[in-house]
Parts: C-alpha cells; sequence; structure tokens
C-alpha cells in the first residue's frame, strides 16, 4: 500500500491543490500558492474568522468514519461557526498534519471530502501547511462576510426570549453510539445552518445564537451566560417539544440509551440554538424563512439553571 | 509534575484567554469567546491570510528549544508571510494540540512565548481551539490588512531586477546545527521584517517579495517562477556579497560545515527577498526606508536557473 512516505511535502501540497482547482470566488483575490492569501470584503462588511480542529483518535477514528466523511466533518463543524454568526462563507485554510504511515488513499479520500465540502458551501481553500505528525489531525480556519453591526453572538439574551432550535437532536449522537457498538460506520457529516443563519441575521430584533457542538445544556448554558451587562439567566424547557432525530427514541432503547440524553448531551448535532423576543415570529413562520425546520423549545427565565428535562445532562467530553 | 491532564479543558482555555487579556485593538470587533471572532477592515484594505504549524519532533525538540521561543516562533513565522505581503498584523487564531503528559509548565510558557510576540507585533489571539494529541502542535492562522492592490506577491520578477535581501543569512541554520550538536539551545525566534514588508508595498515599482523559510536558493526559485506570464526566469548571485550572519563563516567552520550552504540553504532565516526594477533605491537607500540592513545580492536574467555560488545547496528538508 503507498503512503504518505512515498512522497515528498510538495507532492502532497499539488494533490491537495488539484482537489480544489476548480473553486474560485470573486471576493479570494489571491488563493493558493503565494506567502499568504488575499480576502477582499464588500464594503460594509465584517469578516468572521473561526479555527476547529479535527484530531485522529480524539474526534474520529478510521473504523467508524470513512475518510471522505472525516473531510466534509473537518470543513462543516467551522462552516456551522460561521452559521452560527450569520455570515456567509468566503474561504478557508488548512494545516493538515499526517503521520508517514497515512496510506495515500486515505489521505485523497479525506481531501475529497473536504473538497466537497468546500463545494457545496462555496467556501475554497485559500492557502494551508501539510507536515508530519504522529497521528492525522485537520485544523482548519474558516473566514466569512456579515454585514457590520449584524453579526449573532452569544449575547443579549434576555428573560422572556422564546428559544429555538433548527432540525433535529440526538442523531450525532446515536451514530456515534451506533458505530461504537460496531453497527455501522458514521455516514453523515453535519450539515452547517448557513441559510438559517443568515436568514436570523437579517431579522430585526434578533436575540443570541449559538451552534450546539458540545449539546444543547452545555451550549444552552453558554447563551444564558450573556445575560444583559453579562448576568446569568435560566431558561425552561420542554423536554416533550424538543425534535427528536427520527428513530432516536426506538434505537436509543435497542443500544440501552436514554433519549433525552442523546438529545440534551450528546453533541455534534451542529444545529442552531438561537433565542428571540417573545413578539417575535412563531416557529412556523421560522420555518419557512429559515429554510429548515425550526421548533421552539422553551423560554428565557430571570432565575438561573435549567428547568423542565428529567436529568441535567452534560456531555462526558474530556479532551485531555 | 503537573500536567495537562489534571486540567479540563475549559480551564487551558481559560489559562491562554488570561495569557492575551490585556491585548486589544480597534479592528478586532469581537474576540475569544464567541462561535467565531469579527474582524472590521478598513476601507479600501484587503485582508491577508496565512496559516503555518509547529508541530513536536518536526519544526522543533523541547531538548534544543526552550518552550517562550517555541511560543513565539510559532507565531512570528506566520507574521513573516504577512511580512511578505506588506501587510500590518490584525489578528491569529489558534489550534493548539498537545499530549495529557505535557507537564503545564512547558505549556504556560509556550503560550507566554505566543502573548509576548503578539504583543510585540500588535497582533492579539482572536480565537481558537484546544485538543489531545499525542504530540505538540501550534497551528497558527494570521490575518492582516493591505490597502488593495496593494499587496507584494510572488510574481511579476522581470529579467534586469535587482535583488535584495533583508538582515543576515545563515543565523537560523548555525544556531539548529549548534543546538543539534549539543552547543547550547536556540534562543532567538526569527523576527518578522513587517516594517521592511509595509514600506515595501507602500514603494512605486516595486517587484515581487518573499519570506525566506526554505532558504535563499529554494525561496528565491519560487520568486523567479512568477515572471512574466508564468515564464521561469534565472538569477546571477553574487556570493561574496551575500551578507553572512555574524560568526557564521568561523563556527561553521568549528562544526565542520559550509558557511556557504548555511547561507544559501539552510533556511529558517525569515528575512525578506525581493526584486526591484533596475532604475530603483540603491541598498543604502533602502536601509533607511525599511529600517533594517539591506544588502543587493544579484540581478534577475531570462535565462532559467541560479548561478554565482559555489554549488547550488538545497535544504535537505523532507515533512515525509
Amino acid at each position: 500500500v503507498r503512503c504518505l512516505s512515498d512522497y515528498d511535502e510538495f507532492a502532497l501540497i499539488a494533490r491537495i491543490e488539484r482537489a480544489f482547482r476548480d473553486q474560485r470566488s470573486p471576493q479570494i483575490v489571491l488563493g493558493i500558492g503565494d506567502d499568504a492569501a488575499l480576502v477582499r470584503p464588500r464594503r460594509g462588511e465584517d469578516l468572521v474568522v473561526t479555527t476547529d480542529a479535527l484530531v485522529e483518535g480524539v474526534h474520529f477514528r478510521w473504523e467508524t468514519q470513512a475518510p471522505v466523511t472525516i473531510g466534509r466533518r473537518a470543513l462543516n463543524v467551522n462552516l456551522s461557526d460561521l452559521a452560527a454568526m450569520g455570515a456567509r462563507p468566503l474561504g478557508f485554510t488548512l494545516a493538515l498534519a499526517a503521520p508517514p504511515s497515512l496510506p495515500i488513499r486515505r489521505f485523497g479520500e479525506t481531501v475529497r471530502g473536504l473538497a466537497l465540502a468546500a463545494r457545496r458551501y462555496g467556501c475554497p481553500l485559500v492557502g494551508g501547511n501539510v507536515s508530519r505528525a504522529r497521528e492525522l489531525s485537520l485544523s482548519v480556519t474558516a473566514f466569512g462576510a456579515v454585514k457590520a453591526g449584524r453579526a449573532l453572538t452569544r449575547r443579549g439574551a434576555r428573560p422572556g426570549d422564546r428559544l429555538f432550535v433548527t432540525g433535529t437532536l440526538g442523531g450525532a449522537a446515536l451514530a456515534l453510539a451506533r458505530a461504537e457498538a460496531g453497527r455501522g460506520r458514521i455516514r453523515r457529516a453535519p450539515e452547517p445552518r448557513l441559510r438559517a443563519g443568515q436568514a436570523l441575521a437579517r431579522m430585526r430584533k434578533c436575540g443570541p445564537c449559538i451552534d450546539l457542538s458540545d449539546g444543547l445544556v452545555a451550549d444552552l448554558e453558554h447563551l444564558l451566560e450573556g445575560g444583559p451587562s453579562g448576568r446569568r439567566l435560566g431558561a425552561e424547557l420542554n423536554a416533550r417539544g424538543l425534535p427528536y432525530a427520527t428513530g432516536l427514541r426506538a434505537q436509543a432503547a435497542r443500544l440501552g440509551l436514554d433519549a433525552e440524553a442523546l438529545a440534551t448531551a450528546g453533541g455534534e448535532d451542529y444545529e442552531l440554538l438561537f433565542a428571540l423576543r417573545a413578539s417575535c415570529a412563531s416557529a412556523k413562520v421560522l420555518t419557512r424563512r429559515l429554510q429548515v425546520a425550526v421548533t421552539e423549545i422553551g423560554t428565557v427565565v430571570s432565575r438561573p439553571g435549567i428547568s423542565g428535562l428529567s436529568r441535567i445532562a452534560r456531555a462526558g467530553w474530556r479532551h485531555f
């Protein structure tokens, strides 16, 4: 099996360049191949920058995920952060580190996954770096643009705000649990809610927004920390109204897992969680505007703490 | 010895935040702590983006370099890319991966090095990501601003152009060789030539520019690939006129090394190499304008290939 040690650094960089060759953007003045890339924001736009890395053995295992899915996921989790700010993607850089023993096929498929996601969401690769390391890691920095002053931050929740979430919950945690139990690989990469975030940023009286990477409870806590003058707020959730992923209850039972825990603490769903003033649109109207299913899941209250769930579970996610 | 496994991810992130707490920039609208950072370029500016990573065992070893130097270097090599584009730094993101067994002191010193460099060059940390891994890696993405259309690229060399280099050559390779021979640790991080690059970008009739990371010969070849309509050009160098680092010849001899090879193939000097039309300023005038010693080292010629050196040595740098 041919592996990375059969190639030199420049040959690998050339392979990456080829995978992205036909991807262009009018706002990328200068792409791959110089000391740095040049991005030209439109007038009156702020630039949005986010960094997230996937590391082999920490964020994925080859046994449970196809390389192309790993590649797509590496970009999509970053695009999800852009979505949570209401931004339009402009481009990304990649710092790729890989062991010399990595089969070139796996490398190629991973890069292909990145290129597929880049094309799908209009976010070309503009630069990067390739290095040897003891395990594969994909450090992505994505940048996007948003009208100045209109970015969706995590701040600004107020008591009385209604809480909404896009899409469904628990699907990612279920897929991971199934894969770890040897019942099939993870096939789907998270879908960044870019259109939804951009539509939210255009709305007036829009409250805070965050993407669900650590799980509903953990990320809701981040939103509740951003109340007026930094005050910590609380939330009353409607556990029965949570939008469970299809088949979550039945499949969780089969694995001996609790569906509510998967949906509230599982993490990695990459849906948007946001708050709106009480007078704002209903879930039905939002579903149309955001072009994705939107569910109202509860209300922001003054008293700190989250109520309404059978139990407050947090993802046991420890990196160290 | 306390090490990273005694801390959770959020505690480590909090430590990083503290190291950068007092660093602000008027163009960073939103820094660490949200889904993404917000950067506001001035009107008529292009955004410059570059990514470079340092990996333990590949780009540095703890035995030969102090952690604070490793941290400074991780940012400075990126700032050097901004310098080579003529850009002013705006901020950077960091994807840090580290083994749980890393002593917390080493982690803290590395972060301190990053913060020192960030303060010195006015480039605050605006976001990032911390993860477990089998070795330390610091993936930095730095961004800066340059007047639209005035960035210094690698393209545009013409036959007859005069070639210049800032500072001195061979010092980094000598320090590395000394350290590997057990004669003292590497103490200095490369100094990004930001003022020089910005001054160059303000000049008219300015040709291409690159920073010396792979070595004079390898990086000069990159410049010579960027001739009119992609034509490959050549260069005649004046080997006797190369600005050797102080003591290079004597110390190289002591280690049994060739001074010219260190200066032309050693790499990592992070000086600027640039070409100017023949009618442009002399090295003396440039030294004043760029606020750093500038040496004229040769001329661009039509015929591909580099002549004038005793031998054409290339760094034996292979990542895989």
